[in-house]
């Protein structure tokens, strides 16, 4: 039994909970590989226990080695390898890959599996190379399609236990890729591995592996941990969780121990290069201990163990670093800088741009910590992405389009003394290309931190602003784009006359910017902004009742339940709503949490961390709160938190 | 006494053994800050003892603390503080600085600083803010000169041992930065610490600081550690090496422990944003022991003490990431990932370019590791600069400028099938701006790595490769620079005629870029590849002898007795000469090393690891070598290694 449910996110990545047969795995994480005779594992199991929850071992040289595999059918392969957490088996299409055919059947090497009682098993895929010509890939991916329906048929009839990978195969070819997925997905497998990307990691050939997990992911379910199959480097992990890679096998720590290969997460270092370095560039329990001259010096047998040890300890330090940028929502920030190790890896984090649509859907709509510019790649994030098309989310009537020294510190409404103006003020920015006066404190417009710029990066936004400007000329004709007179004349005699009342205006453009929609279109609403820093801080009605409250760090505005019932009258069905089973009703009601299993229908748009309304079949509003989970992955989703409800809608709501 | 020595070198880094009273110190590294009362100390010395070897504690807290005093006058500071390796003293300026003034002589803290044995003391100097207005900070530096000369005539009337510290100072005045490095360095200081950059690191001014270091170091003797006053944060050791740091000090690991705080080589993280984590992002003995909860919830005291040890264990792991790189000489690639992990660090970064030229003269010209591209601010790289510059050495006659698919590889002319010719094709690179078909071998023409480039980016050399055009039309005529139709006709008709041999052709012109003279000028040489790899491997005569070898990693030439002569013979005096004394002509002649001590007189154009001519004053060719040291430092350094000699020349130099 299997379920995974999502804790936090950021960019593709998220913090997940992994529960295999009761035992829990938070992923993004690593499953060591470990020998399946104890005698050949380089690494003590009990380090190996201190930092794993998971391992993958091979079923294939198990069930080859007599006294294994009799160890096995008797006592099972956790007692094997003396380890009782989850244990993962690969089915020896590595093997496969390798030597060109192993003498077993597909079906038996899952029945094995079953039998020895690994957690999750593996079919036997057919791993086909890259650069392969397109028949032999297509062959290839019919059989490994074809196995799996017959692995999945006889763990149906057979009433098997076991869980299993579903692995992704067809070379380089993105269609095929996207094809075997597919397919994959259909058979509804436990947890989908993307196999034989390990050759092109070795002649680093990120961008090929970066476009074969995009377009795999595109077409697996969002709610499968995928499992980035040999990839072991810590210099990769970073972009790969940022992709959406749950699980990381790392065979490197040992391999490359026994070649005197020293593992960091920016690189590979070998001892002998190290040898004349006073200590090592690292604190591990190895490298505290032994200075490299040494390690150098010991017999090779130690000399490996504690470079798998070390190679091990460098593993985990890059996955609790990943994690905590999640939480942080800086994991693109910290995959800027990995990528900078290496020209071929930053050359796989520049194909992500081509990817954006999607990628955009699944990065959190607000983050913790501010958006860091690290070079010209920044020009093309997500967050970046989204801004510029939620620009055309606000309804602009009269434009005045301006530069702003970048001595000006941001949030500008609060630096630039403007006179009060119902014309919408557009601020050229190099990176988000335009600011809106009136949104300039929602993220990520005032919460980032962007150096001086190369004149090279200040081009590139340009084509942008001008398509913009077109499409504002289209949509409010020439003249409601004021130059520099129109608009002083029209700010000292028109705007005047007409009490603005500039904060109120302020919100109604946020709110346009949140949802798309006018809702607070002729709304007389008062805005209180908080007495120390000045800042916004509620939206009253005209009763002085709460509709929304501006939240600190991001200003987003947070609705009350009357600010809800605003919402649900002013955003059409179905946008920004979460539907939820009757089943389910009454617990909304009294603000209970939404779990993905009773979401039966939602606004695919959703993106994670947006403020929603939770209605039922017939949009009746029941509560609303944050979604954690983005537009598809609410209809996914059987298991986990969906919505986290902030209040629910008290008992008149029908009289109301 | 003290002696400091250049081993190995990149950037304007250096790695240096600094022998302080017969203690060696191998910069650069970190110098804790260590409260001279014991009782004080958050880090048992134990630990200090195992990763420093030298720290700084501060006289005039001992100086105030009557029992402090009293220890320290009687057994010594190094008794006081349980530390029996180098030990720095801090003279009260910074407490100067914060409480505005200090009950103490500047006189009396050096015969204190004298009196209670310290390795290095202090001037009392006074640290300047940042921004104050010009008067106050030049009336500052008048007195903080004033007091440096007092101070060091006090210690030569008095014989003082104690050496000392000179601090430069100037507040953010680059002119008076450069004016306290000249008035300090005839002061002739034994240690120049750069002071007042504490407030600009805090608000995250990187840029300032980073042209108040490349200001001070323009004015200092290259021959003398420069220590960053207070910079403890790793995030920032890396490109303060680069700019040429030997020194840091880190109060940091204790202050910052005090309140949870938790160092990285990326920034700064609070223990309460990493409670919720299962494993710290780090493998040093405290967290691969504790967990984030477990620290979080022991005791004040415990905590800070362990979360100081975790901070010391980072600060010595970066400079040790540091050291590894400088000896790779990869050291700009760990400073280009570093700087993405804050917009002010890059911005920092970014201004270097405006001190290229300075830069280049101490970046050495061939490194081990190939020149990675991590983003558009490698095109400003002192390796490309540099390029660019000596692409003029080359002597033109008829030039075909081209173009080439990414797809090839480089080298080009192992990868292209050029028909034999004696035309210089320029191949147009959006990097190195031209890579000339005949040096395409040659570092860092064929050593570099680089990511496919955004449109953005192949603008950033257009203007270069524009004006090297100009030029070149000014020193050849314009008809020289042949468009595709000329340049075929040219090889097919024209060259083929003339016997052209493109090898000979090749390492003519390469020995034209090394050296800027054309040596082979009607030398008839053959020229030799090696059977396996078919790559470039000797220069001969044409009686066989050989002139030069062609080392394979960067292609440079190396010359032999003979080429040393012929060297000798095409290139004018002073270029490529280092002149040593009378003294030491028999071993130069013998084959001995160089060393600094010895030399009267070079090339001040010399680039650290060139090949060059040892010579007396005479300009008698003795030897020939590798210099370690740039012109400048050959001049200025009096101790330690100058030039490596490879060979000396044989007695019958003379009868020649
Ligand atoms: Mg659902
Ligand atoms: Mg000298
Ligand atoms: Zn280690
Ligand atoms: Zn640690």
């Amino acid at each position: 039994m299997m379920t995974f449910e999502i804790k936090h996110r950021d960019a593709m990545g998220r913090i997940g909970i992994l529960n295999i047969n009761g035992k829990k795995i938070e992923t993004p994480t690593i499953m060591p590989v470990v020998h399946p005779n104890p005698k050949k594992q380089t690494v003590p199991m009990d380090l190996i226990k201190k930092l794993a929850d998971v391992v993958i071992t091979n079923s294939y040289i198990t069930y080859k080695t007599p006294n294994l595999k009799e160890i096995a059918e008797k006592e099972g392969i956790h007692k094997l390898i003396g380890f009782d957490k989850v244990v993962v088996t690969d089915s020896g299409s590595f093997q496969l890959g390798v030597y060109g055919d192993i003498d077993i059947d597909p079906l038996e090497i899952i029945e094995f599996q079953e039998k020895i009682g690994v957690d999750v098993g593996t079919i036997l895929d057919i791993p086909t190379p890259p650069d392969v010509d397109r028949e032999k890939a297509e062959k290839d991916l019919e059989e490994t399609i074809n196995r799996a329906k017959r692995s999945m048929n006889l763990k149906e009839e057979k009433n098997f236990k076991l869980l299993l990978n579903g692995t992704i195969q067809g070379s380089t070819y993105l269609d095929l890729r996207q094809k075997s997925a597919r397919e994959m997905a259909k058979l509804n497998f436990d947890i989908y591995p993307i196999g034989a990307v390990v050759p092109l990691m070795e002649q680093y050939r990120y961008k090929d592996v970066v476009e074969i997990i995009i377009n795999s992911k595109m077409n697996l379910p969002t709610n499968k941990p995928v499992h980035l199959f040999g990839c072991g480097h810590p210099m990769f992990f970073a972009l790969a969780v940022a992709l959406g890679c749950d699980l990381f096998d790392s065979a490197a720590y040992a391999l490359y121990a026994k070649d005197d290969r020293y593992l960091t997460e920016r690189g590979t270092l070998h001892l002998s290069e190290l040898k004349d370095l006073k200590t090592f560039p690292c604190s591990c329990p190895v490298c505290s201990r032994y200075t490299p001259k040494e390690l150098a010096s010991l017999d090779k047998k130690d000399r490996e163990k504690l470079l798998a040890e070390h190679n091990l300890y460098i593993t985990f330090e890059e996955i609790s670093r990943i994690k905590h940028a999640i939480k942080e929502g800086s994991l693109w920030e910290l995959v800027e800088e990995r990528v900078r190790c290496h020209p071929k890896l930053l050359e796989g984090y520049r194909i992500v741009e081509k990817y954006l649509p999607y990628i955009e859907k699944f990065d959190p709509i607000s983050k913790k910590t501010a958006f860091f510019y690290s070079g010209i790649e920044s020009m093309f994030r997500p967050e970046v992405f989204r801004h510029k098309k939620r620009l055309k989310r606000i309804k602009y009537e009269k434009v005045y389009i301006t530069n702003v020294s970048n001595t000006i510190q941001k949030p500008y409404h609060e630096n630039l003394n403007v006179l009060e103006t119902d014309v919408d003020i557009l601020i050229k920015d190099p990176v988000f290309g335009f600011i809106p006066y009136y949104i300039d404190t929602v993220y990520p417009l005032s919460q980032n931190e962007v150096p001086e710029l190369y004149e090279y990066e200040k081009e590139v936004n340009k084509k942008f602003q001008n398509e913009f400007i077109q499409w504002l000329k289209r949509k409010i004709g020439e003249d409601n784009i004021l130059d520099i007179l129109t608009y002083n004349y029209y700010i000292n005699y028109f705007s005047k006359k007409r009490k603005i009342d500039p904060d109120s205006l302020r919100v109604r453009k946020m709110l346009q910017y949140q949802y798309g929609y006018d809702v607070l279109e002729d709304e007389d609403v008062k805005v209180v902004r908080s007495k120390n820093t000045g800042r916004l801080r509620q939206v009253l009605d005209k009763n002085g009742d709460l509709l929304f409250s501006i939240r600190s760090n991001d200003n987003i505005l947070i609705p009350s339940e009357k600010g809800a019932k605003l919402l649900w009258e002013r955003i059409p069905f179905p946008k920004y709503r979460v539907v939820v089973d009757r089943e389910v009703e009454n617990f909304a009601k009294e603000g209970r949490n939404v779990f993905a299993k009773f979401v039966i229908d939602c606004d695919e748009e959703l993106r994670p961390y947006e403020e929603v309304l939770v209605v039922n079949e017939d949009d009746e509003l029941l509560a609303y709160g944050t979604t954690l989970l983005n537009g598809i992955e609410l209809m996914e989703f059987n298991y986990g938190l969906a919505v986290k409800v902030r209040g629910g809608i008290g008992k008149d709501m029908k009289s109301d």
